[in-house]
């Protein structure tokens, strides 16, 4: 039986406010060869989000913690490397939960608490395979289903956090289609040009800048119909202060809180009566059923020029958890990937 | 021409923090004889509510703040005195806003934004007057309102915050009624007793206690499915971390933030994702519309013995402050009235 040296990130110890280098291990372990029902998933695109902060935390959350010593737990684009299993081919390029590892066993359900850690993409490919750890995948699906909810009409002035992110970048370009006026939130000169130029968006505030609640309340003479809610504290707390009556609040995530769960507070929640206003926290894992309709629509948008998606990719799995760092501080441009290998 | 002496209560400064008695003045003044199209109204039952407190804010609210000098804002129950109105007879009973002062004349529009500051009310009554401050008026309406909004179904556990006030005591019997399994919060032993004994929740948890938060989950085993709430802080957060997964929260007032707000923060709000909750805010002005409906609804089965209301009942207009300090401590059962005057 011939085996294959893995190497895996292993969770050693839970974060006390930024994940350090300490927390995770990075070991060689051997994978046996995939018994009867099972393939071998070769890692090629692995996603990191600001979710993952989320899985590494005990903090009461939407999946259970990664336990202490288990592989960490992702999202990504894998090739099915050996199979004894007839839906993944050898040779198939698959979306699924390979964790932060270089090899996968599926059926390994540690990893994820879902039915199908695996899905194998058309064949051939309709855009690049780290598209669908992104835009044609788990982030494009969120901003789909979180502009859904939203609803931005002609008119209406919509408010996008993180607005240079994966999820935040695709939202703004969907609202802006929608007719609504966009403003964007992000960190740095740099993006916000970007977020201007390249996204499309009407404005884009700089949340470094020391006058970024004057320039919100500049870009938002007509105050905010829509908040597409990437970030959370005070970035959230001005724009509930400036949220029209009937206002909604899609409420994505709060990167802000994922390094310091419990402790970073929301002051103006009091605007949500004052405006007679709604908030809807939702979860893509929950939409997972729309993800084809989602890449249609999007894969279309690009194709026509109508859609523009940013990558962020670093090579080599040891680089993981100094991307989590980066989407942390805010330091991504567009989705954050880490290419472990390519697809063959 | 004859003249009516007037006893006002004047806004003097804004409270920081508690209101103290520096805040109001109270002034004798001449009240003039109603112009043709006036009526002089005796105030008789005057509301005081937690959303008091929020008048005298220049924090951004739903109205513009109490100017500073200006007559105190208030609801309350009058009598026609002198009338130069046909659509209020000298002698009838009205619902309205007479603002803190014995005495008021209509078309005063300083004191309120609406566009009809009284409303007759049915003659003969067929509840006592205070009722319609109350039960029968604006806090009746918010309770039924806010049950609808947030529906609560049999099987449901539902958690009614500031449980013995006006507003929540009056939710809970609501929820209770169609079905749901009600939790309490209020503060005190005694309260909590009248909350189960008398309201009829089925468990009611004393914010008092050392043990509240291991109370609150005791007493809701199986997650929350619906939060009325009415108090906000570490309260509502505690609840926050109990959602079950699609929980509705219908956010009716934050009464721990009145006294500081912008300082007082929500540290759990990531649980509407995590949950994939909603929250709802609403206004009871929003609804006037449905004041009949809502006191044709309550009035029944306050008459069938279905429905129990408390009142807090204090006597003279110089008891307003007082009661206002007691309302935002926590220290009323049920609706908090000064009576100014008898109706005769």
């Amino acid at each position: 039986m011939s085996t294959t040296v893995n190497r895996v990130y292993r969770l050693k110890s839970r974060p006390e406010g930024s994940p350090v280098a300490d927390n995770l291990e990075l070991v060689e372990e051997i994978v046996p060869d995939p018994e009867p029902g099972q393939a071998l998933v070769r890692t090629c695109y692995l996603s990191v989000d600001p979710t993952t902060r989320v899985w590494m935390s005990d903090y009461r959350g939407y999946m259970p913690p990664v336990p202490l010593g288990e592989v960490m737990r992702g999202v990504g684009v894998g090739q099915v490397e050996k199979s004894r299993r007839d839906d993944l081919p050898e040779g198939a390029i698959v979306l699924g939960w390979p964790g932060w590892q270089e090899y996968c066993l599926t059926n390994e359900s540690s990893l994820v608490p879902l039915e199908f850690p695996f899905l194998p993409l058309p064949d051939p490919l309709p855009a690049p395979p780290s598209a669908f750890a992104g835009v044609l995948g788990h982030t494009g699906l969120t901003a789909h289903v979180g502009i859904d909810i939203g609803k931005p009409h002609p008119g209406d002035t919509a408010v996008v956090s993180a607005a240079a992110g994966a999820v935040g970048s695709i939202a703004g370009q969907l609202a802006k289609a929608a007719g609504a006026t966009v403003v964007g939130i992000a960190g740095g000169h740099q993006k916000c040009r970007h977020v201007v130029d390249t996204l499309g968006f009407d404005h884009c505030i700089d949340r470094h800048a020391q006058s970024w609640r004057e320039d919100l309340a500049a870009a938002t003479p007509d105050g905010i119909d829509l908040d597409f809610e990437n970030v959370g504290g005070e970035i959230m707390d001005a724009v509930l202060l400036r949220l029209n009556v009937g206002a909604r609040v899609v409420l994505c995530g709060m990167i802000a809180a994922y390094n310091r769960f419990g402790s970073v507070g929301q002051h103006d929640i009091i605007q949500f009566v004052m405006q007679r206003a709604s908030l809807h926290g939702f979860l893509v894992l929950d939409h997972l059923d729309r993800v084809a309709e989602a890449g249609a629509h999007l894969g279309e948008l690009i194709a026509a020029g109508k859609l523009h998606y940013d990558e962020t990719i670093v090579d080599g799995l040891e680089k993981a958890p100094d991307a989590l760092s980066q989407i942390l501080d805010g330091e991504n441009l567009g989705k954050m990937i880490v290419r472990v290998s390519e697809t063959l």
